[in-house]
This record gives structure tokens, sequence and C-alpha cells, in this order.
């Protein structure tokens, strides 16, 4: 049997999960059903079945969140190809069986979106095995999701009778609710879910056969990528020239080679905030609560709190609470989500895509205290990280080390401080921090001056390629 | 016509309007319906009739707070009985009243709770005085609240008939549904809103017929009270044994002299969330805001935010947002949020009473940040005001001044530091914070030890009498 490669997706920038996923940070890098992130999960998943190091397509933007999640869950030399922008899955897919075969072997792929839920992940595996040799055969196979209930949210696959995996019929657009009863009623159509199996070169070729432009935007985009250590970053200006397109419409709906094969595996695409209530644990009265959250006489309703969340007589609300906002919404009118983030994008303000709590290659930092003239951030540096060598020309900055090690470089000074210890950047100082530890490195930082924007920063040198 | 002596009623520590009020910085401290706290306001709307420095009766824990929001609006001279415990109304207007014989003068006491909103301050300045002469001549007059529901929360006044002020029939006990239905409906029944008029000898002649041992307790810690500035510290061990009773059971039940004018004012003592919502000013769709909130298709809401709230197809909801918790209540079951206080009291968490920003009589501190092993806070001091001497024993400082000027001591050196100047107190140093200047002193302090706790102080001198 041929090898299988796993190809995890994620491009996604949902919104639909706002405030607690946002575009810098999105749903799939949260820790929604468990421990893991969901991209963590899915990896999990399926690494019994495909051990060879996963193909991840992320969002540039995405870059090291990738890296670093991957890297937790002990994965090591994933091909992490970048798209610089965003071209829809024809073409992510596309890029991935390019490097997939880039090994020299003809892999099997197995296409997975990284931020959905599958409960049941022995019966997971096992579909995907049983998919195998249709795929094998040259087949392009999709998992169809047994429907229980008549949902209007998904695409669905309706399916030629038989056994296993079989000819797709057609694939049809998102039902209206007498529609969707219907489908349910009549059997034999299926959730579309979006993971596929399939010779990666056969979908190609498919691909070649009905949207030759995406392939070869795509081959060029691949054929002139820069590798830096896992990261395979597409050519921006030939990504860009690729046409948007989705597998479904660029090449499943049009070839005479798809399949699907039903699966009953306890799928959820975590899609808005009820999805995730419906898959998180419940307690007698129906309510999911993640955090400190004290319910008075509450049912059916989902709660996260970062601080402290109280809630007295209500039910079937969702209840979001981060550092800098908190979303209540009615839970059957969690799609509208999309209007207070579309609301946020217009008004140009920083909850619409950013986290209170910014990631950056070397760790993070999170602004705890904001007032005239000044900003307090907590400052955490990875072992071993080090910012870029930079200056700001409007504020000064004062550094105490509140755990780890600390190498300070300030002008032509370069000195260690250690929890307890401070220092001092006055304004123009060329200046950068380190982390020469095994731990991390945690600092408060007060900045002072007229003007405290990020933008505010020249880099002269910089390891993650910033500088400039 | 005898003077009017206006007696502030702030010794209540509600938590019905949790987590916004909480026991150290209760409702009427707060500014939930304008600008001006509850208490400010309150002395507002009587000054014109009333001009004489108000006696605020008040808890000694909210002594500096009364003081300030007092000074803020102008207010000088007040005299500030403070009471060492709570023993309800019959006691503290007795106090106040024999505060106000002090002067010699035989004043009129117009008796108000300081946390009742009053939309027509006209039309009850009015009523005051329509009831002076009656008040002169000896009544004990109470002013009814012409009502415009079947209220179940209030007691009820049952006046005989006739115009203006009359005889109070009885007292009646908050009634249910049905009975507060039919006093709507027959007329004559006035809530009972814990507004008086009387003369400070005749109140206390009642009280001395009725209940003896209250005056003379009370008679007793007054006479033995220190007085230290503006402040009437009650004496604590013979207010202690002061047993604890409202005017409406000691006297108003039981004189012959009660006398009731019924008034149409826009009352309403923002006894809940629901009661604060239907003060507040609606939008079209019946929602109420303060501060930042985007609200998406829904209706008949009061949401406050400090930071973002968001509500999306939400009604009839209260959603409040504080530095540390949250609150989500439906709107008519509000009365369940000390369902919530209780248990938070009872888990001994400090969210039952204090706030993040605590306030102390020279400013205010607020703990932004708090991590292992340290602690970051916002300390702000008042022009001319002080912190004690003091040293800790588990934890060092650094502080940052991000604006207005601080003078240090530390150990044997006094120094003074500027916006963006630092310095650093070792633990076991005995250090002091002052604000020299005439505007607020803004610093960072980051604290760090393996115990950050606010015990581990020691108080060398105070100038609030802390020390020792």
């Amino acid at each position: 049997m041929a090898r299988l490669q796993a190809v995890l997706l994620s491009g996604g920038s949902g919104t639909r999960l706002w405030p607690l996923s946002r575009e810098a940070y999105p749903k799939q890098f949260l820790p929604l059903a468990g421990e893991d992130s969901m991209l963590q999960a899915t990896w999990r998943r399926v690494a019994p079945i495909a051990p060879s190091p996963p193909i991840v397509v992320a969002n540039e933007e995405h870059r090291f969140l990738a890296a670093e999640q991957l890297r937790l869950v002990g994965v090591s030399d994933p091909a992490i190809v970048l798209e610089p922008v965003g071209r829809n899955t024809a073409p992510a897919i596309a890029a991935a069986a390019l490097q997939a075969m880039a090994a020299g072997d003809e892999p099997l792929l197995l296409v997975l979106p990284s931020d959905h839920v599958v409960r049941d992940a022995d019966a997971f595996c096992a579909a995907v095995q049983a998919a195998s040799s249709a795929a094998e055969q040259g087949a392009l196979v999709t998992f169809g999701i047994v429907p229980n209930a008549p949902e209007t949210g998904f695409g669905y696959i309706h399916a030629s009778d038989g056994e296993g995996v079989r000819k797709v019929l057609r694939f049809v657009e998102k039902p209206d609710t007498d529609t969707a009863q219907r489908y349910l009623d009549e059997g034999g159509y299926y959730w579309n879910s979006g993971m596929f199996l399939f010779r990666a070169s056969r979908y190609l070729d498919e691909l070649r056969k009905f949207r030759p432009d995406i392939l070869e935007a795509t081959t060029r985009a691949f054929e002139s990528a820069k590798r830096d250590g896992d990261f395979v970053r597409l050519d921006k200006e030939a990504f860009a020239a690729c046409p948007s397109d989705s597998i479904d419409y660029a090449v499943m709906e049009k070839t005479e080679v798809a399949c699907v094969l039903p699966v009953d595996i306890g799928w959820n695409d975590v899609g808005s905030w009820s999805a995730l209530w419906e898959v998180s644990e419940q307690d007698g009265e129906g309510n999911a609560h993640h955090g400190d959250v004290i319910s008075v006489d509450s049912r059916d309703s989902y709660a996260y709190a970062q601080r402290l969340v109280a809630l007295v007589g209500v039910d079937n609300l969702v209840v979001v609470e981060t550092d800098d906002a908190v979303l209540v919404a009615r839970k059957d009118r969690v799609q509208q989500v999309k209007d207070v983030v579309a609301k946020l994008k217009s008004d140009r303000r920083s909850q619409a895509a950013l986290h209170r709590e910014v990631h950056r290659p070397w760790g993070s930092y999170d602004s705890v205290d904001v007032g005239d003239g000044f900003q307090v951030k907590r400052i955490k540096v990875k072992p071993g990280a080090r910012l870029s060598l930079q200056s700001h020309t409007r504020r000064a900055e004062h550094w105490i080390v509140v755990r780890g090690t600390a190498r300070v470089t300030r002008d032509n000074d370069v000195f260690e401080l250690f929890a307890n210890q401070s220092t001092y950047i006055p304004i123009g100082a060329k200046h950068r921090l380190e982390n020469p530890g095994t731990d991390m490195l945690e600092l408060i930082e007060v900045q002072s001056g007229d003007y405290l924007g990020e933008d505010d920063i020249v880099r002269y040198d910089d390891v993650y390629g910033r500088a400039g």
C-alpha cells in the first residue's frame, strides 16, 4: 500500500468564534476541545496511520504559531507550506500535492481541515483505511458525514446506493430546512466534511483537466518557493495570480472519479459557538463551562471565562469573556457574531483581528495596562529566542525581569539581568532583548512617551527576517 | 421657619448591584445615574433648600470616600458621623439628630437615603417645603411615593383621606402581587421611600417614648465620640451595644404623629439592576448601554462595559463587565445576584467585597497583572498625600513614575522622581511614597517576592492613623 501523507489545511482565519478566535490567532490554534489545539488534535488523530511528518498549509502570518504547536506535539521536520495570500482549497491542496511528490514517491494524500472535532478517532482511522484501496485505484474519495439532524449549514453529498466507498451522484449546496429534512428522511445524503483521500498525482491530473490555470499558477508559485527550515514560502507574485477556488467547485463536482465513504465518527466542524457548546461536556442542566464560572439557576448555556463569569437565571446563551472583549449571544443567533466582527473591522479596532496578548516568533507580549503617556506590557521570551536589535524614536522603556534570565544589549553594553533586576532603555538607544537561559523569560516593560504605537520601531537586525 | 438640615444616610453596603457595587465601594458612591455619585446627586438635589453643610451618616470603612466625594461637589465642613458597626436607621438618625442639635438651634431634619434616584428635583424640593409646616408643628412626616405599578418589593403606607400632608393609617409590609394590585386600584397607598422630615428634637422625643434603649445607647456613643476634622466617630463599644432597628419599626409605626405626603417625583430606589435599567436612558429598542457596547439585534437589555461588550440577539438581559468579574443575568431574575455574592463570600473570594481597584485615603491601587512571584500595580497618589512609612519582609518593589512627581523615602535617603524615572525598594527597606505636587501622581509598581499579600506590611508612621 502507498504511503499515507497527512495534509493539514490550516489557512483559516475564522472569526465565527470571536472573541476567542481572531485573525492573528484563529480557531485552529486554540485548545477549544481539550488540552490540545485543534491543529494538534488533528495531527494526533492521524499520526497512528500517517506517521510521516505532515504537510501543513498555513497562512504566512501564522507560520511561527503552526511551527511551535507542531513542535510541542513532537512533530519533527514537518513541511509548512505558507500561503502569502489565501486562495481557497484547490490551490492549497495542489501545493501540498506538489510538496508530497517532491520526496519522489507517490503517496496517498489524507487532506484534513485542522479545525474540526472528531470524537471517534478509531472509527475515523478505520474509515481512512477502508477508503485506501479505492484511492490507490484512482478515486478521489471524500468522507461524508452520516447526518443526525436536518442541518442547513452544510453542503450535502448525494451518494449512489451501495456499501462502503461509492460513487458521488452530486454535490448539493446548503439546503433549506425542508430540503434538509427530506435528505435526512430519504437517506443517501451526507454532510460534506471537507476531508479527502486520493493519490497526489491523481488530484493534480484532475485539476489539470478542469482547472489548468490553477495548477499552472500553483506550480509556478511552488517552483519559485523559498525554502527556509521547515517553511516552504510559496512565491507571492505567482500565488497571488492564482484563481481562488475550492476543491469542491474546481475538481470534485466535475470529476468522474469522485467517491464518498459515509462515516459516523463524532464529527463537528465547530463552526460556531453553538457547535462548540454541542461538543463540550455539559452538566445536568446542559451548561458547558470553561474557566471560573458561577451559575445560578441557568441552563443550556456555554460560558468561557478568563476571569470570573456569573450567570443568573439565563438559558440558551453563549458568554465568552476575554481580556479585552466580552460576547453575550443567544445560542441560536451566534451566526450574527460575524456582524460584530464586521463592525469592529469597519471601525478599525484591534479587537477584530488581535488578541490583547500578541504572539511573536520569539514569544509574546500582553498589554496589561495603558494610561496617558504610558503603557505596561508583560513580555515573554522563549528559551534561546532573541528580539530584533531595535530602537524607538518616541518612547523610553523600563524593563523589570520577573522570571528567568535576560541578556540585554543597550548601545555598546551587553549585560545580564535576573529576576528582580531592572534596566532602562532611553529614547533612541539601540537595544536588544534575548533569553540566554533554558526557562521562559518574563519581564514587565513600562513604556513611557508621547506615542506608544507598535510602529515606532527601527529594526537593525532580526533573526526572524523582519529587519529593514 | 426653622433651618432645614439635610441628613444623608450613607451606611449601606448594597451588593444587589454586584459586581459594580461591592462592600468596600458600594452603590451610594458610584455614578450609576449620571456623572455624580448617588451621594453627590442626593446632596445637589437638596442643597438649594437645605444649604447648611450636610450631616452624613456613613460606615467607618467609607469615611475617606464620603469625605472626598463631598469635597468634590464643593461641600465644606460637613459632619460625617461614622458608624463603627451598622445598627440600622433608628440609631443612625438619632445620632444625626444629636449632631444637628449640637449647633444650638432646633432644625428640621430632612433625612434622605443617599442611594436613590429622584428625577424631578424641583417637585421634590416643593414637596419638602409643603411638608415643613406640619413638621414644624411636630409631625414626623414621611414622603410616600405615588405608585405606578403593583410593586411587591416595597413596603406601603396607607394614608388617611385628604390633601397634602395627612395622617398615616398604617405601614404595611411588602405585599404579594394581588394585594399590591388592590392597593394600586383602591388608592391611598404609597411606597415607603425612607425619606423623612421632622424636628430633630421631636424625633428624639418619640424615640425616647418607644425605644429609650436605642436613644440611650446612641446618646452614649455620640457623647463619647471622637471628633477628628469633619469626622464624628461614634464610640465603638457604646454603639455596638445599641439595639439594631429601623426608624419604621422603632418609631414610625408606633407614634401617633406619623404623617405622609404623597409625592410624584420620579423616584427610584435603584435597588436592583432592573431598577437601574428602568431609570437609565434607553434607545429605541429599550437598551440602556454604559460604555463600549456593540449591540446586534438586541432588545430591552442593560449593559455596562469597562472594556468592550458585544450583545447578539439577546433580550431582557443585564450584562455588567468589570475588571475582574462579569455578570450576565436575566432582567427579571436579578434579585438572585445576591446568591452569587453569597457564594463568593463563602468561598472567601475578594470579588465579594473588593474591586480590583482599591481605594485608600491617599489614593488607590489597581492590580493590573499578577504572575508567579510577581505582581504589577498601578498606584495613584493624590496631590499632597503620603503613604505610611513602611517596610515589607518578603517582597521588593520597583517603582516607575509615569505621571506627576514622587517624593521617595528609602531608609536614610529622600529624593524626588519625575515621570519616566524609577527606583528600587529592596526587601526590608523602610520606605515612604509621597506626592509633593499639585497633580495626581501615578506610578507602576512591580512587586517581586515569594509572598505578595497586602498583609506583609509593617507601618512605622501613618498620617491616616493606621500605624502600629
